[in-house]
């Protein structure tokens, strides 16, 4: 039986036998009575074997260590007052695998530097399972989500020849040591995927509603807590829709996966709240019951310029119309001003990509930031530029070769009619329902630059 | 509205006006009446509208070609008789999105060749309209299974230090020219991944049942039907299981997802059973209602080498123990002998993977392969081996430093009972449930030897 589901069903089995197996957690050995902590991986929440003597197995099973897995028979009994509802008594035991001596993740504490270089076995840790029990439900939240809405689940490729977008900062992938890439693998030189935007584009054409999730890729030398070199990215598109669509799309995104973690892993969640970000529940339910608001990138400028004005101190307080907000600037909007998730909108065009639709005001561009408390962007999104002319015009402004993009550009002369969409980088969601601080923590075996275990 | 929404209600609709953005697939235009039909992606099934001369945008909708977009507004009549069980008579028509004059996709027959240099437009004909809408389902139908069943969905890594398993065919990931390694990104070789699950057992062992489900590479010049450099897998690995609980899980899977299919992709199936693959369903079906039949490897053997004598004339006769079984002795046992799919188990160490567990008779490890009629090998497992020292002196054997994969040998050290896994090429599914021969076709941007677009 499964520890998850002995604990779903234990009140009924009461007095009965089960039978368990699972991995030595901690281990109390007397010479007359042993006490087992054990976890199978289903569930956090441990079982506690107590076994005496004349329990079968008894010597073998005094021998076990951190980390091997035994096989348990007992009787469930309730245990009133003890943090856990009941505990097994076993009249069976057996070490079915023994665990060497020198385990590297022993009882104590250990540094999050120490675990990542043992990521194959930090899983096995509580805060471990619970950011990743976390993070695979929200992997399959969001899938729902989308299905439910009958999006089209496209896998955009993963090798591409595109890196306009990331100049300089794209993997190149080659058979070759040479760098001849016309004599390369595929002709010409391969490139590791920033973002399958361009690609999902063609297909919110065919399908009207599109996502994509899948890895992307960053050669960036970033040391920082919130950069990785490959990360997950959902991106999706919808045709026939605008700025306005988009926005009403991420809210409610949002809101889905944030209630399907409530429903299905709440006792993950208060793990974190209590291990890793204390108010981290109440952070999420105030996400999920906000009514986010809108605010237009130019009244940003003027609430923050009136903030700077009235003696607030930015680390940056050169803030003028044209600048790209810091996290300091989002957050003090979202958490100080709105006090609510806040969607900025309408940014200059000159520091968002080339492919958003120019506004009538010629200056800005239909553009969505999603910022929230406690990080600031999570989301970035636009409705995309329609009309073939001015996306050649906005390519040349932005020193990008039209040429490069041709069949994405090209897209616009074949029935092209309004289109928006937005990337939301996975981990950073993780981190913010989880409340770990650093992107390494939330990858199963995370890429750095200089870093590359497993 | 939505043509698919249209069509769910279009029988209370009856006399109602509805507005529908789509695109043109066909137009044919009078001096007083005009017919469009219509598809918006949401659907496989088209909507014919019927406009006359006195239509508000009579003389801008006359012009609109094939895959502009338009909007209609439009009473709902019934058109018992004709194909299509309504149609819409317009009141209002716009023309929102011109298309140029020679879009490559018109109305007549195209090659798939052709079709796969235009890959961001071929999504709008209605086989690839089938086939992605598979596709995305059967995506869908996998996660919520797994999801269903308590695995956990770990996304392995992608840029990986291990290219043991298929030496010589990962490609390359680099920033650099030179083939510097130790000066390059990551301080090291680093490649691009061809198989998650050594990192799936890791996090197997953590959580007991885990599934990935990403992209996975292969740098072979292979010009085959079947070959991508590019595919997605699925590798499901659950701790505490052995060959038995593998086997259950595969049949468990498949027809998940095929039952899945069935009921909610059933249009886009029988358009692939008219215009792709004659008797799919019934295909299908008898998959679906199947007893799966499993047969000893030797058996086989014995099975073919029978046939051969009784006058069987395969193109390799030459059939003995240690065969690494054609696809046509494959589908000679599933589909001639068992008349099922069909669980091939237990095959010679010699041609199988060094990670599978060695049965007691030294001579055959404990693996899996699925066969079903039609196609032969489907998916392919074992059981793992669990001791340590088997697993050295299987690298040793398969001429396999153990010192490589170091970090995955050691997880046996470190409390390792039992543990088996599958891996299910995701476009191999994807050609057998929609009756499409070739894998460039299943794939939205296919990656093959020479062939990088979009």
């Amino acid at each position: 039986m499964d520890i998850k589901e002995l604990y779903a069903k234990h009140q009924k089995l009461v007095g009965k036998q089960v039978e368990l197996i699972a991995r030595v957690r901690n281990h109390r050995q007397g010479k007359s009575i042993g006490f087992l902590v054990l976890n199978d991986g289903t569930s956090i929440n441990d079982v506690q074997v107590v076994y005496k003597a004349d329990v079968a197995g008894f010597s073998k099973i005094s021998e076990a260590r951190v980390a091997a897995i035994v096989a348990v028979t007992g009787t469930v009994v309730l245990t009133p007052g003890k943090p856990q509802p009941f505990e097994l008594q076993a009249t069976k035991c057996e070490l079915l695998a023994q665990c060497v001596e020198d385990y590297p993740l022993q009882k104590k504490e250990h540094s999050p530097e120490f675990l990542r270089e043992i990521a194959h076995l930090r899983a096995r840790t509580k805060t471990f399972q619970a950011i990743f029990k976390i993070r695979s439900a929200a992997s399959f939240a969001i899938h729902q989500f989308f299905n439910s809405n009958d999006f089209l689940y496209v896998q955009t490729p993963i090798i591409t020849e595109n890196d306009a977008e990331g100049a300089g900062e794209a993997f190149i992938v080659t058979t070759r040591t040479d760098a001849n890439y016309a004599e390369d693998f595929f002709g010409k030189k391969a490139a590791l995927s920033v973002s399958g935007q361009l690609n999902a584009e063609a297909y919110a054409q065919a399908f009207k509603k599109v996502y994509t999730f899948g890895p992307t890729f960053r050669a960036e030398n970033s040391y920082t807590s919130r950069h990785a070199s490959e990360f997950w990215m959902i991106e999706p598109e919808v045709a026939f829709s605008d700025l306005k669509d988009n926005i009403e799309l991420i809210e409610a995104m949002l809101k889905a996966v944030i209630r399907y973690l409530f429903e299905n892993v709440s006792e993950e969640l208060e793990f974190c709240d209590k291990n890793l970000e204390p108010g981290l529940i109440e952070k999420l339910e105030k996400v999920r019951d906000a009514k986010f608001v809108v605010t237009e990138y130019a009244q940003v400028i003027e609430i923050l310029q009136t903030a700077i004005a009235n003696g607030h101190v930015f680390e940056d307080n050169n803030v003028y119309f044209g600048l790209d907000l810091g996290t300091e600037h989002e957050r003090y909007l979202c958490e100080v001003v709105n006090k609510a998730p806040t969607f900025v909108i309408n940014y200059p065009k000159e520091i968002k990509a080339f492919y958003m639709k120019l506004n009538a005001d010629q200056k800005t561009v239909a553009a969505v930031d999603l910022l929230v408390p406690g990080i600031g962007e999570l989301v970035g999104g636009s409705q995309r530029e329609d009309d073939y002319d001015k996306l050649i015009a906005r390519c040349h402004e932005m020193k990008i070769d039209p040429k490069e993009l041709g069949w994405y550009n090209d897209l616009r002369k074949f029935g092209y009619y309004k289109s928006a969409g937005f990337g939301l980088g996975f981990e950073r969601l993780i981190m913010y329902v989880t409340g770990a601080q650093n992107i390494r923590d939330v990858i199963a075996f995370p890429r750095t630059p200089k870093n590359l275990l497993f």
